[in-house]
């Protein structure tokens, strides 16, 4: 595969990509032949940049998009989130991480770091949908029959261990600290190590959840985790907002990663701003999550960007912190590389994941940095072409299915309002 | 003119319009016979809501997007902005003006208070793209000729006024009260009483501007403006963040209009957000503001609601706070209200500025709440027309003159370069 006359920091290059890979990457002023076939695809010179990792969604709520909104946090949990994913079957499920991975190309996302229930579903959607997947055994287990969830974790580790597709990740996902039982949090911890798994929780969202720990545990959620093993250099911790001093360096200390969620951190009104220049200075990797539908309410990497960039300057009084190179580095290297995936730059050896940038859009107009402009400006009709591990998986903001997925999608929020 | 079939909260209907105005609305039910003509457009069963009202801007500034950004506000300002402003010729001015009306136009504004120079090139661009502007006389005038700047401001008024174009209102905008001299700021608060104009100043953007203000004038900021006549029902005060209760009280007892900029506040780290809360508690009309080009980066007001909207429940700590009905309100009804405009409704005896909104969309699907849709979810691609008082400026995407304008556009970014 060639994807030719592609802009690469205004240098017009040729990519040469075998197996996924990026194999060579030629300026065209020093072309040598390129044999025109099927296997060529044409950049017209447009702006080539790497693709993002979205590090913590739960993918299916796109269902419940526009569903309960402007609410204090129990109730809406309690009385719109919850009951209405209570009626939500796996074919749902199916559906609604369609929608999701269709919007996630649509915006130059190729991988996603999922937390949800009917995982076969989530497999399903996503492999069809050609997109990479880290998709997790997800539990709950307080008020709940342990043992029973044990055998289903065994059950769902070994199904999916045995698909066979380098595109899928499988990680262990206790939900948080406060939903889980310490009996399931010991045998996560296991679980995890025994087969070298990567843990995917959140962690620190709240106040409350750092007070009641400290009061139920005697320890700080960070110490808490760890002491279940829980803490390794596979571990990604989504909103990790309320962490102390100590809490940032154990962390670092232990190699795991954090997934901001800037917008969904806003509305849910979390009552602090994640902490992203003390996480910087003490070496903690930092990466970008959109978290669910339901407290976003999309899946768009480039606007969480902006959120997260100007939450930064506004929170912390610093209208250099967290440049827009920065940041689109925070959403697509530093995210590929918490789950061992070598993409995020576009270079000799790395994954084939980028974007063909639209040209001649007015949010890109004039242009002066393409970086600003994907952090600041755009909006959501700002990709032409996305590939993923080298496969072209939207040509020209084509996607195959676009229409059925939606038309599903609608069908199924119908059951929602009756 | 007739929009037929528009779904109006769920109400197939049919709306029509005479001398820009909606003149009746009858449920397609409940329909007579329509005769079909070249001023009949079929909203083919679309949602339609009212459009955006822009209450505070520097357009042409979409000439510098992303050319300087993570600076601290001086050097960012006196190394960057400023200097390639003083590169900017009317013409350029011109069609910077008109890439602002373009972006504006395609994420649903149809109205825009500009506070910028080359009035006469703003006006043109604006008229040929059939939008509604409110268009100021602007300066400062620390460090220059505050009689030849009242002599150009005489000028300029007679120029304006004689325009016969019922879109465009004239304002008077003193940049700033520590931009301006007293001498100018008293002057232009009797011109705007004897020509009975609206007013646009910059208010309390920062703590700075508060403090020197009591230090050199043993005022705050609004009470000083308020001693020049310059807070009046026809005030506009962008920002307005740094204001205390006896201000919010001042303004509300003035029927002045605060316009909140959220994005730019953010990226400019003003560190401290605009308080809603109180602005509704006194009962001052809040409207909603994109900034210019330069600390945004982009004119779409759907962004800035979400900015707007999050922002609230995050700093103010609560999640019910500014809800995606009234965010949609601020950004629409509230601006027309401001100046004098009867739309942000679509009722009978209301303008005709409404977008019909593009269907199947996946950042609408399922689509359960409209306001949530736009709010908290669309990016810049949900526009499918625009009606700008009963004129169809966008018809199915399509803007005339629109790679032209982007053209020029790069074309001009070119003398920040060399």
């Amino acid at each position: 595969m060639i994807v030719k006359n592609a802009d690469l920091n205004g240098v017009i290059s040729d990519i040469f990509i075998k197996d996924g890979i990026i194999t060579d990457i030629v300026a065209v002023d020093k072309r040598s032949n390129i044999v025109d076939s099927e296997n060529v695809f044409d950049a017209e010179n447009k702006k080539v940049v790497p693709s993002f990792f979205n590090t913590h969604t739960h993918s299916a709520m796109t269902l419940l998009r526009g569903y309960a909104d402007d609410m204090p946090l129990n109730p809406w949990l309690s009385e719109k989130i919850w009951p209405a994913e209570a009626k939500l079957v796996p074919e749902d499920v199916y559906w609604g991480t369609k929608l999701a991975c269709l919007e996630m190309i649509k915006t130059g996302t190729t991988f996603f770091n999922d937390m949800y229930w009917c995982i076969d579903s989530i497999i399903k959607a996503a492999t069809e949908m050609n997109m990479r997947l880290a998709v997790s055994a997800t539990f709950i287990d307080i008020g709940k029959d342990t043992d029973k969830l044990i055998k289903e974790l065994d059950d769902t580790y070994e199904r999916v261990s045995a698909i066979d597709n380098p595109n899928i990740i499988f990680t262990i996902a206790p939900h948080a600290i406060y939903t889980v039982s310490e009996k399931m949090l010991k045998y996560s911890g296991k679980f995890a190590k025994d087969h070298d798994l990567f843990i995917h929780t959140h962690l620190s969202e709240t106040k409350k959840e750092y007070d009641d720990c400290l009061r139920d545990h005697g320890m700080k959620p960070a110490f808490y985790l760890d002491s279940f093993g829980l803490l390794t250099e596979k571990t990604m911790l989504a909103h990790s907002v309320w962490l102390d001093d100590d809490e940032i360096k154990l962390i670092a200390d232990r190699g795991a990663t954090v997934s901001h969620n800037p917008i969904s951190n806003m509305k849910l009104s979390v009552g602090k701003a994640f902490d992203y220049r003390k996480m910087k200075n003490a070496n903690v990797r930092v990466t970008l999550g959109t978290d669910g539908c339901s407290s976003n309410n999309n899946l768009n990497m480039a606007e969480s960007m902006k959120f997260a960039s100007i939450l930064q300057k506004f929170a912390y009084n610093d209208p250099a912190l967290m440049s827009a190179e920065e940041c689109f580095k925070i959403a697509s290297f530093n995210g590929a590389e918490a789950f061992g995936i070598k993409a995020g730059k576009i270079e000799k050896g790395y994954d084939a994941d980028f974007l063909v940038l639209k040209s001649n859009i007015y949010d890109m107009t004039p242009g002066f940095n393409v970086y600003s402009d994907i952090v600041y400006s755009v909006g959501n009709n700002f990709v032409d072409s996305v590939f993923c591990k080298g496969k072209l998986i939207m040509e020209h903001g084509k996607i195959e299915g676009e229409d059925e997925i939606i038309s599903h999608a609608k069908k199924i929020s119908k059951k929602f309002i009756s």
